[in-house]
């Protein structure tokens, strides 16, 4: 069971056998069925997330009652409401299971703990910020600098395994473009390749 | 020199003298001359940097010449392209001095040696990212949510220092908003105060 968070810790820190148990310790396991929440906006976010199996959308949800899919998380990612993580304040975002989904989380509480026992973590989750960061900013200059057919185009060649995972309206919301212009992509690629 | 970045750092690690010395040796000193630029758009930021007296402003210009400020920086605080200087790639901001400006700046192949000399550093800039994160969000949040009045309201409550350092209309730059917006706020505050 924790043989995929371990592995994605190593790459930024090496952890000795008793800090692993101590880390795993302090994870709670939690299975989603497909279309569960696992987080409502307007809670607060107790949990970081990490995917073991399966696929995540964070979305939030506007006046008019429009879904704004802010990201997705399959296997190996981690994923939360990291502002209302961070604050302890109730968030916006909500995170539901686009299949049947499998997840290891961390409380707030004890992740303070585990900075303090094992500080490479801060190491770790110094470095998971600044990719959240640098993700975040690559997202809004995409948006404001890229056509939405170039956006798409860099969207299946960064996830092409998402691509066929998540149904092509949640890929359109995720990239703010519609999806007839999604349809309307795919028709003249399919065009360019016979 | 190093006192007051030194009381910063000291907010979130604690370092012995021999830390203290190893991490002051890595600042280069620098001062600017009031308008002067720090960082120009499309160079690459090397340095993560610190104002020690004085005060500094990020903005972008976009297309048509206009400039959007993206953030002021004062005394005590920490300022950079951070996706420039994370990536090592070129940035998008210019960073100039609204006033005469001393700064101490690090090297980023120097906080990396730094991480691994004095790995409390890993905390210590954890938490920053984390508070820059939120700060982002915030800022985000009340562009969406606030009209004008509210988030001038909530700007000079939040660094009254600021209002009066910094001209009216790269205020309403940082804002978003108009200056004649501002110019109207204030005469109806000094209505309301009479």
């Amino acid at each position: 069971m924790f043989e995929l968070i371990l592995k994605n810790v190593s790459k930024h820190i090496k952890l000795d056998d008793h800090e692993s148990a101590y880390f795993t310790s302090l994870l709670k396991h939690k299975t989603l069925k497909k279309r569960q929440l696992l987080l409502r906006a307007n809670e607060v976010a107790r949990y970081e997330t990490f995917v073991v199996k399966g696929l995540l959308r964070a979305y939030t949800v506007d006046k008019s009652g429009y879904e704004h899919v802010v990201m997705f998380a399959m296997e190996d990612w981690w994923v939360s409401d990291l502002y209302s993580f961070l604050t302890q304040t109730p968030g916006s975002q909500n995170i539901d299971a686009l299949e049947e989904t499998e997840v290891l989380q961390i409380e707030k509480q004890d992740l303070e703990r585990l900075y303090i026992e094992v500080p490479r973590f801060d190491r770790f989750f110094r470095i998971l910020l600044q990719n959240a960061f640098i993700a975040n900013q690559q997202r809004i200059i995409a948006s404001i600098s890229q056509t939405a057919e170039e956006q798409y185009l860099a969207f299946i060649k960064k996830y092409p395994s998402l691509e066929q995972r998540v149904p092509q309206h949640q890929v359109a919301s995720y990239l703010g473009i519609t999806p007839e212009t999604i349809s309307r992509i795919r028709r003249s690629m399919a065009t360019v390749g016979s």
